[in-house]
């Protein structure tokens, strides 16, 4: 299987991955979402080339993840901000960064503390079911097909 | 910055992304967490060359999400299987999945269905807080420096 072909597999990780499942993209929406949104910001934050970035950013838009905004005239400059469908990442990306804390940050703890604005607690992610409230685990889940098999 | 130096960042996106944050891993641990363990199996279903598999798998294994095991002493053949970091990416796996089925599904629908064993219904994953147990919303959420920041 190629790289191009995974978006039109019949799964969900693969489509979403097709869109998501790249390092540099990973690390765009994390500043996205830490309200980044002008070009040269990305590219102090990431160092890496300019190219880079605006394919990134162009696949992004693309996909209807981020949108592209102007924000001045003369000259003519634009800046991105996530989308709803952006905006339905910040599961995924709460979950990357709860695994990181857990497993990669080492004895300093997490570099960065994360508070609910709606109850002021500093929280961690919970991922729970959405019919009974119950916080899942691996073993509790089966899977079968479904509609789109 | 380069791709090597991301696992070294003071940010637990940064250092997550730096083991998962690939189309290949994560292509991986989904047939993991579908119960594939060998790497034929690996093979058959991804359609990609056995190096690729084969240095992927390694660096879960040296990531430790992945343990190595055998399963046949002759010929001596291994299996693979989540430790107990790996399985810690069932949220991680569950929220890519949920953006699959809801923004890229199309009108077919999801692929394959979800039931919670314990309550018995097919069920989408639901992010909440730790502390209040509301879902929880980008809006919502402050960021400030940690212990490790």
């Amino acid at each position: 299987m190629k790289w191009s072909e995974l978006g039109a597999e019949r799964c969900s990780v693969a489509r979403s991955v097709a869109v998501i499942g790249d390092r540099w993209t990973l690390m765009i929406l994390r500043d996205l979402f830490l309200g980044i949104r002008r070009f040269e910001d990305f590219e102090r934050r990431l160092s890496i080339s300019r190219s880079l970035i605006a394919d990134r950013l162009k696949r992004l838009v693309e996909e209807g993840v981020v949108r592209r905004e102007p924000y001045q005239d003369r000259p003519p400059r634009h800046e991105y901000r996530l989308t709803e469908k952006g905006l339905a990442l910040h599961p995924v990306m709460m979950a990357i960064v709860h695994w990181g804390d857990t497993w990669c940050a080492g004895e300093e703890g997490p570099p960065l503390l994360h508070r609910h604005r709606t109850c002021g607690h500093d929280f961690a992610p919970v991922s729970v079911c959405s019919e009974c409230g119950a916080p899942l685990t691996a073993r509790d889940v089966e899977v079968r097909p479904g509609p789109g098999f």
